[in-house]
Formats: C-alpha cells, structure tokens, sequence
C-alpha cells in the first residue's frame, strides 16, 4: 500500500515500528498521521511536498499530516517512524488543530537545537527497549512518544489553522481515488489519456491537477509505483528481471534500467547477486 | 462514594489526582485499580489490609488491586493520586496478572532505594504540569505516569498470581453490597439483627465475617462512614453540630465527639471556628 488513509494505531493513537532496510523506496506519498522519521544508522532523502530533506544517523525529521512525501535511501539504514494519530492527540490536547508541525535538522534555528537534541535523547531511549523487550517495553515506547509529542508541541509547532482549505481537501480526495485507481492497474498500460477519461477529465486538466500536486509526472509516478513492487520480487523471488519488469507494466526496459538506477543506486542484477550471496 | 467499583479512568487507563486537604479521612473501602499516592506537603496514615503505613512528603506508597484500605491525614496536606487501571495496562502487558504490587518506603529494601528514588523523581514531574498547564501537559502527565507504572513493573512487582481466590473475590462481592447499603441507610438506626436479616445471614455470622474482611466491626464502621458525612457539612454548611450528628444517625453524642477527635484530631467546633475564620 502507498497510500495509507489508516493507521492501525494503538489505544494511545501512537504507532512505534522499526525498520532495517537496504535501500528503500516510497513514492510520494501521505497520511492524516504526523509522522516522525529517526534515522538510526545510515542516511536518506525524505522530500516534503517537492522539498528534499536529507537526513543522516542521529538525526529526525517530522512530517505534518497530509503532506505529500517521498522517502529514498540507497544503502543499509535502521530507523524508527513514528505515527501520531491528530485525532487521539486531540484528546489531550484539544486545540491541536491551530498547531502545524515542521521540525528538520537542516532548517533549524540555532535557538531551537537545544529542543532538537532533547527529542534525540528522548528517541535514543527506543532502540535498546526493541532490542531487550523488558517487562512492559511497550508501555514505556508509548510513553516516550508521547512526551515525544509533547516537546514538538511545544518546541516545534506553529500557531495557523492546520485545517486544510477545502479545495486542498478535496484534492486529496480525488489524488486519493487516483493513486488507487494506479495501484490496482500499474500492471496494465496506462495511458494518460484513458486515466483522464475514467475520472471525466480532460487529458490537459488530468495532467497538469497530477503534476500540480503531486510533484512528480503521471508517467513518472506509475513507472515509480512499478519499480517499488519489481523491487520487491528481486528480492523476493527467483523470476528473471526482464521477466518481472514487463510483468509490472514496464515496456521500455532501457528507460526501466535507468529510472532503477536512479532511484536504488544500482543496477537489478547487482542485488540479485547480493541477496545471493548473502 | 466510599466504594469506588469502576473509576472514569483516562482511554490510557491512567487517571491523575491532585488533592490539597486540610484533614482528610477515607473509610476502609478498595478497588480494582491500582492505586499510587504521593505525599507532597504534610502526612498521611495509609493501612492496607489492617496494616499500617504512615507517609511523610516526599514518599509514596502503591496499593494493589482490591486491597483494602484506609486513609487519614489530620492536618494540611498536598498529594498526587494516581489511578491504574488493570485491564487497560494489559493491553501493554499481557501477562500483568502474573505479578502484584507492593511498595512502601518503610518497607523498602536497600538495593531497591535507588529505584524507590527514581520514582519520587518521575513523580516530582507532576505537580509543575498541574499548576503551569503548558499546552499538551495532560499528554506529559500520562507519559509521566506510564513510565511510573513500567518502574513499578520492573522493580516493585512481585511474581505470583494476582487473580484472587474464588473464596476472596466473592467475599468482595458480598462486602461490595453491604458497604452499598450501609452508605444508603447510614442515617438511619442499622442494628446488626436488622442488616444480617436483610443479607439473609445469622447475626454472629455477619459480625464475623464484616470484621475479618474489613478489618474493622460493623458498628465502628457505619460510624466512621457517618463521621465523613458530618466532617463534610461542618465544612460547607451552617447547621448546627448537634444536627448534623443527629441527621446522619449518631444518638450518642458522646461517642461522636470521642470518635470525632480520634478521626480529625480534633472537636468539630473548632473546624467550624477555623472554616469562620478563613
């Protein structure tokens, strides 16, 4: 799933995971969820709606609730990402709606890197409790979240009306039902023109509202939705990679070489032969 | 309410009081939540299950699920309550009802001061967020309070079930319904015959039994109970003490000035006098 309208989040609205990656990548992506990345080891590219954030060990980044992002790490990496469900944050803190959330190492003001490093010290609390799983482990990951939560609050959230105007709103809608529409049917040729037609827009209309919002070309975006899941099978499977190229919806296998490369730092016959290896 | 059977506790299942009191007395009664009090001004006489514990600021004590228990404090005092409730904390720790609490500084171990202290200093966390309300501070509160309970957990509970014989649960559920009825009918004259008959028991079987299950006998209890009515009306109505005594069921006056003085550590006239003064 690349879009992800629900959290199964826990009582607390405070979901915890952990990730040990080699390379990774989400297209853009977005969820009502606050999100916190804390990148343990390693480094990555997480882009903002167009911004691109990069980010090395040590470091964290947060994302606001529905905004569009990209997530791109070419090497080995741990991290752990944070969801904070608004909703159940708004039990406790009523008036969070008049908050938006920014918090980057690289935009920080030299006031704030105090704060910054407190919440770094707060997140280094949550390895060690995944790794040795004492006695209510999962009790204390919750609530250093939510003093987590608590210091972004109050360190890193600006006042403004976080309810979106209603024609971002409605947008989402529709990019929604798009991306869905994308997902069941990456497989088959999309073309531009037949996308258009089944949402009752004009080709010209569908593809600049694409563009528009999502940063990224319609056909740039369905090639990277396929290269994710061809990933996947890579890794995964023993089918040939030709095979599981066009099996995904990849015709042009020069353009599916190079659109890899870019993304994944290195050619589909490397990782093969690592994962063979290992 | 004397017995508290299901507490308004938070969707965390963690509920935090603050109380400022000049003399406070709570009857025996008991509940399934786990109970943590802290002493932050004055003191206090805590007895579980008949024994007692005194506490001075700075200290706490933890009472189990459904242990009885009693609470006097006879001059100012300030404290922090903290409410756990079992089930909920299961959902963090499946396997809770393998352990019980126990924790008090008299009792305390010397390698577990450390611990003891980690606490009192997680605890001291509390009242600032109570008094300076920074935006989300109910969100740090119940952070706050979890990690409290993981200490507990880690370092004052003890193995061994804690679900109860079949024998003491129902003993509570019997004890729940007299101590329900003796707070609807403590105005009237409740003879021992006339509650035995009304539970279907012999008087010499209920008086036993009352007394080993609560620690105390039934008549000295139903006075008790009325004493916490009449301390209440003294302080926030005009009506005269003979009244007030009278209209919550005590004949003998001077049984209830004795009574009175043993509870509050004083007459009633001169709360009366120092409530006229303030």
């Amino acid at each position: 799933m690349i879009y992800e309208p629900l959290f199964k989040l826990e009582r607390t609205g405070v979901q915890i995971h952990y990730y040990t990656n080699i390379r990774k990548y989400n297209p853009v992506h977005w969820h009502s969820a606050v999100e916190l990345i804390y990148i343990l080891n390693g480094n990555a590219k997480i882009s903002i709606e167009g911004k691109d954030y990069p980010v090395v060990a040590g470091e964290f980044v947060v994302i606001d609730s529905n905004l569009l992002h990209e997530f791109c790490c070419r090497g080995e990496s741990m991290m752990v990402v944070i969801h904070f469900s608004r909703s159940s944050m708004k039990n406790f803190i009523p008036n969070l709606d008049e908050y938006h959330f920014q918090c980057a190492r690289a935009e920080l003001q030299k006031e704030n890197l105090g704060a910054y490093l407190e919440i770094c010290e707060l997140l280094k609390g949550l390895p060690p409790l995944y790794v040795m799983h004492p006695t209510g482990y999962k009790l204390k990951s919750q609530a250093i979240a939510m003093e987590i939560f608590f210091e972004l609050v109050n360190q890193f959230a600006e006042a403004g009306e976080w309810v979106q105007k209603p024609e971002k709103r409605e947008n989402l809608e529709r990019l929604e039902e798009i991306i869905e529409y994308i997902e069941l049917h990456h497989k088959e040729q999309i073309s531009l023109e037949s996308i258009a037609a089944h949402f009752y827009l004009s080709r010209e209309y569908f593809s600049r509202f694409f563009r528009k919002n999502m940063g990224v070309t319609f056909t740039r975006y369905v090639n990277q939705v396929r290269l994710m899941h061809i990933y996947q099978e890579i890794c995964n499977t023993e089918f040939g990679i030709m095979e599981l190229a066009e099996k995904h919806g990849f015709t042009n296998y020069k353009l599916f070489n190079k659109m890899f490369h870019e993304v994944y730092g290195c050619t589909p016959r490397e990782i093969r032969m690592s994962r063979k290896r290992s």
